[in-house]
């Protein structure tokens, strides 16, 4: 149940085809501001724009033919859906996603973009439940949740593996967390890669679930929090606690310090990264103390944004 | 007075240090798209935002110490400025960029950000002359124009080298022009590492001075041409159109044409890339036939825009 770092490294040669090996980008001005080094890893330039692409891809090329006929599914609005959607694509098998009827139309686009079918459900947890038993009833797929599954973590853990290939001597790695996905495949896969490297996770303010059970010793699930970093929302479940009880600290930041982080982001790295891709930075930014002259790996999570509501406005 | 080959390898050894060896990016979506395989320099994560930092690099490094202790100056209200203060504090020299009192704030800033010296003139020709003139009697700077000068192409020229070994088995080249200082170098580096290699220009329609020199044999300069594509307003020069006679063609596209290819680069390849950036990709786009079934070089000059008025405005 619990993936291993040999689980890490098959799932780094069975995703290896279908993904980007994505750059890492580095900036002055941004290494002034912090006092650091920081190496950006780029997982807005993943596949299908995030690097749920990894987990995703790992778990669909895992499945036996016969597995694979049935397809999989998976309750997802945000990346994960997407990302499931690109990976049953590319091996040709069916994917159903279920998501509310009030997600954004483009991501229902871009899950039918990849050959996916969307069923909508009601906006709320017992809808949800309800529709997509039915579509586990009907199609007999397999399902893939978004992060407590052992392949997922598998397939997100070589994100960091590739991360120690691009970048020499890093003292630390640091990763936005929701439901703790990255956070658990870092921790995987770095316990034997570099054991002796700090791991933090970042998260906002108004979603701190996350930070509040690292505290307690326990996992503590908020009621619909509310961010901009709308990836981070979710809570903890048994397999990403067990590897995220163990990093070095989940450091917190406010709706305003995202916002300044992501534009930095833009201005200086020239790339288009989601909020959720900006809380590490914004944590960096405000605990110079903890980072200051390390070599610091920050992961960029995602790259989906609408390019036409952008936090900063349209005007001066 | 013409550069050689030798001089771009020069530069290539002389600004390795002071400048980023630029990622690769791939599309599959933009490759079914055009039906090429395209590979995208991404220049518009150069440092201060574009490749002229390649040109300004060399020249600012190639400067005796006692010409260096004189510093440099130019006019320029767009990247040429920025980049030239870049390599300029990046060497610790003293550096004067003239600018229309009405060019953009963020400009200014950047400028002065480098620890350059901005000063003003009017918004003419006979005014930034004049006041050119003054700086360089004051200083005895010395004056790196933005691409009619050696040192700048042969700068410029690094970029397709490296390209080169990023993308294997290229069939053709493909750089915005404006004054031809991009292209200019491709072709002195493409003429000896790579003779058999296509090099193609784009340019918008509204300022297609470059494509109309081409087809006459002889340059022909426009009188304020407007663009959003705002750094390839400016006409050829001789040292520039030695070279840029000899590609294989110039392509023009429409305003509507660059936005929208704007926008597809921003939202597949996940990256920041201002306007004059996009003209090649809508050059492809447009001309399917001739690139189809080619694996391409596509060479994003920079990304150096306001995020506060981007072109395809703030709502759906």
């Amino acid at each position: 149940m619990i993936p291993t770092f040999d689980d890490v490294l098959a799932a780094e040669a069975r995703i290896r085809p279908h993904i980007h090996r994505t750059p890492v980008l580095t900036s002055r001005m941004i290494d002034e501001m912090t006092g650091a080094s920081l190496f950006f890893k780029c997982e807005n330039m993943q596949k299908a724009g995030a690097f749920k692409a990894r987990g995703a891809t790992n778990a669909v090329f895992g499945l036996s033919d016969a597995q694979a006929a049935r397809g999989v599914a998976t309750h997802s609005s945000g990346n994960h859906g997407t990302c499931l959607a690109y990976a049953a694509g590319r091996r040709g098998v069916p994917c159903t996603v279920v998501m509310p009827h009030t997600a954004p139309q483009a991501k229902k686009d871009a899950v039918r973009g990849y050959g996916a079918r969307v069923v909508e459900c009601e906006p709320s947890t017992s809808s949800r439940e309800a529709v997509f038993a039915e579509v586990m009833d009907g199609t007999g797929a397999e399902f893939v949740h978004p992060y407590n599954d052992p392949r997922v973590i598998a397939g997100q853990g070589t994100c960091a593996l590739e991360l120690e290939t691009q970048a020499d001597g890093l003292d630390a790695v640091i990763a936005p967390i929701g439901g703790g996905g990255m956070v658990s495949g870092t921790v995987l896969a770095l316990s034997e890669a570099a054991p002796d490297r700090r791991i933090f996770a970042a998260e906002p303010e108004q979603a701190d679930d996350a930070a509040r059970s690292f505290r307690a010793g326990h996992i503590i699930a908020d009621d619909a929090p509310d961010t901009i970093a709308d990836g981070l929302k979710v809570p903890l479940k048994e397999l990403t606690w067990h590897f995220v009880r163990r990093i070095d600290d989940i450091l917190t930041v406010s709706e305003a310090e995202i916002v300044a982080a992501m534009e930095l982001i833009w201005k200086r790295l020239k790339i288009v990264a989601e909020p959720s891709s900006a809380v590490p930075l914004a944590a960096i930014l405000k605990n110079r103390d903890i980072f200051a002259g390390q070599r610091v790996g920050v992961i960029l999570t995602g790259g989906n944004v609408d390019l036409r509501k952008l936090p900063w406005g349209g005007k001066e």
